[in-house]
């Protein structure tokens, strides 16, 4: 076969409705999106038809708004649970990778470890696990506390949650269940390895009780850009999700990641950086205004108003005119590299706060951008190109028409212009994403010492 | 439509390979079972065409057995999790019911709550939540323990989690989500209920992020049989799986669960009791007995006093001489019924330890059945008309050999008496089992005082 060029990544992020905080109310969007399963299996087959590497999905585990008045006005309060949506998709679909959000902030490493082993069992190797933390308060809530945790303390425990579930997930080798009925042997005992970790947040024997994923391991995905999210990102992660607003921030996201990665003993082609993109596309650039503005004028100010406070951290801007400045704001435990971004904008653009919320009631500080199909690629192929993407999440504004003018427009002209595939070449995850297969340490070990026998296994239970 | 005549409820109990312990080693057996989705979809798909009422899966959040020789020798290790297995089964199924066990001691009720409800949103209504009480090593040492929990306190931790996961089920209303694209309300801010759980062990404030279960609640479904457990079953569980080893057994546990419901103010119909039964299938009786003879042929002696061990309480016998007696046993604080029906079982016979690894190889302390499909029939309906069970959960000695056998040959039977359905009546699991669909307490006072308001309404996050 040979070597094809580089070509740009997909994700489809799925919102219920939509990226844009109205889209609910566009007639073209399925407004019972957060509890209509066919809904769902409808777009992971368009995004599988149309050769995505993976379909998204975010999650908080609570009700993210701020205000009953608004949340009321918003679809925000009902959606599956991403891994139960993922498994039942994985059932019906053959090839898309599916990345689910989960945060280490208020589960346990040994079942998160075990639902993507399952999942990546059911899917045959599709699976991806999307590593955040929560800064929710209404998380925090759900799970025992008044706040949440405290930025650098929700990344020690990210850090330690992940090294264990990757050590979960290597407690068998590829090969260790034999299972020779004849003989009797169902696993070969030298292939089975016990954590035993204990930690500072954490102890966990082990083993998991899912075999080796078809992947070796899900593929792990990571979102955090402030500094405490890219150092973990650079040591852990295989594909970054990001939040730009321009392509100058986008490459140097992008350098230093990958200038990260040597100190980790690992290369820049071991993690995939795929900025989110908001389209809104049109077949001039009139139709895209118009269909943008058409969402926008869809948007309740009081939604408009409470998802800014949301997003640059619960602070309260009720009392704030809506077409005055965005108040100076003190430091939160909140989100640090979104809360910036907002605040940077703001200033930069000299901003009031009702055309703020304007600026992020779609793309929530990603880059959005509202263009033909050829004004749309030539922006992905220079971030592409130019270093400052892998990829793409795409965050289509209403759901299933945005995702639908992304695929029937956009897709058309990457395809002409060899930027994207026009088939899997492969069946997993890692396979779509050019991401090696984990080799498991006691096989590595084994490779170069053949006639050692691997260290001495204990009985799982003593 | 006619009032048809009492007839059993079915559960089809899927354990990989099956669930006698050597049924990994029989020929007719899925040996890869617990990594093999396909074979889940065809057990599953065979269950449903069968009018089987559900489908339940079993849990550990571990891995079981306690020595590596015995573990190595048997299919207890690796597994699909439950709630990701019966989402993407959800998915390739239309009307079965979906129950899995989930354990209430190394597991946060907002988790637990959230994926059932969106596992019911899936499945169109047709899942089940089997509660049960953590009483493995193997399971304490991956959540940060060193020992599980002790039994009373258990109990206590699962009747304040039931609490809380059904407290949470009630967030919403069953039209909370009215979703009006023109007027931009998206719920009804009257029907939603924030729970502000906090008790002794949970604190949880709500709501859930899922809109009500298409069955008003999952089934609740309980298996503990201890005096905590019934209590715990008699005041919240619709359907009790249990194990007897004699109809007198089954009878008094009947008549006791039945008499404990009227003081909870619920009816003897309102929950099901549906003892385990381990089915051995011949044409004729002497082929029963060469099939359930070739099975225990099978049976590793390592293995199987392993799991003698392992079922009365982790005490090793591998010291005494296994054809000698049971030794005297200290009280554990592992699962006491079942430990007790053991040392009852092996006094009441006089066995040894080989001749009761050989009784409890296959049901594991439940009724074990070796006959042709008139006297299985038989006996399956005198449980069933003398005040012994509601139903039955079948739990077949190998997967899928021992499955079909049921199906093509005792169903028949049973159906030919009208003692099971030919045909679905409804589309969920509650209809299946002729359970009340719960109804919303908001909902039912306003029913009750129609022009009152429901009470005030906090904002979801002050």
């Amino acid at each position: 076969m040979p070597k094809t060029q580089r070509q740009i990544k997909l994700g489809a992020f799925l919102m219920p409705t939509g990226h844009h905080i109205a889209a609910w109310r566009h007639p073209g969007a399925q407004a019972d999106a957060g509890s209509n399963f066919r809904h769902y299996v409808e777009l992971a087959r368009k995004a599988e038809a149309a050769k995505f590497d993976a379909i998204f999905l975010a999650d908080s585990v609570g009700v993210r708004s701020s205000q009953l008045d608004s949340l009321s006005r918003t679809a925000r309060s009902d959606n599956f649970e991403p891994l139960t949506l993922l498994s039942a998709l994985a059932a019906v679909t053959e090839r898309i990778g599916l990345i689910a959000t989960v945060s280490t902030s208020y589960n346990e490493p040994y079942h998160v470890a075990r639902k993507f082993a399952s999942l990546d069992q059911i899917s045959g190797g599709r699976s991806g696990w999307n590593l955040v933390t929560s800064s929710g308060v209404g998380e925090a809530t759900n799970f025992n506390r008044e706040e949440h945790f405290e930025h650098a303390e929700r990344y020690r425990r990210a850090a330690e949650f992940v090294e264990v579930v990757t050590g979960l997930w290597n407690s068998w080798e590829d090969d260790a269940f034999v299972r020779d009925q004849a003989s009797g042997t169902y696993f070969d005992e030298d292939k089975l390895h016990v954590l035993h970790h204990k930690g500072d947040h954490f102890q966990v024997r082990g083993p998991l009780n899912v075999s080796r994923s078809p992947q070796g391991w899900p593929v792990v995905v990571q979102a955090g850009a402030s500094d405490d999210g890219r150092a973990l990102a650079a040591r852990t992660a295989e594909v970054i999700f990001v939040a730009h607003q321009t392509f100058e921030e986008a490459k140097t996201f992008y350098a230093d990641i990958k200038g990260r990665l040597p100190q980790y003993g690992r290369h820049a082609d071991d993690v995939k950086i795929m900025p989110g993109i908001f389209p809104v596309v049109g077949r001039t650039q009139a139709e895209a205004e118009d269909k943008f503005a058409q969402l926008q004028d869809l948007i309740d100010p009081v939604v408009g108003v409470s998802l800014l406070a949301n997003v640059i951290g619960g602070f309260d801007l009720s009392k704030y005119p809506v077409d005055g400045p965005l108040p100076e704001l003190p430091e939160t435990n909140g989100p640090k590299s979104r809360q910036r971004l907002l605040l940077d904008l703001a200033r930069r653009d000299g901003l009031t706060i009702r055309q703020l919320y304007l600026r992020i009631a779609g793309a929530r500080g990603h880059q959005q951008v509202v263009g033909t199909p050829e004004t749309i690629a030539d922006q992905l192929q220079q971030w592409f190109d130019e270093g400052g993407a892998d990829g793409f999440n795409i965050m289509s504004p209403w759901l299933p028409g945005g995702l639908d003018d992304f695929i029937t427009l956009v897709l058309p002209e990457l395809r002409r212009r060899g930027l994207v595939r026009t088939e899997y070449e492969g069946t997993t995850l890692r396979e779509h994403l050019g991401l090696k297969r984990p080799v498991h340490p006691a096989a590595a070990a084994r490779a170069f010492s053949p006639p050692v026998r691997a260290e001495p296994v204990e009985a799982a239970h003593p």
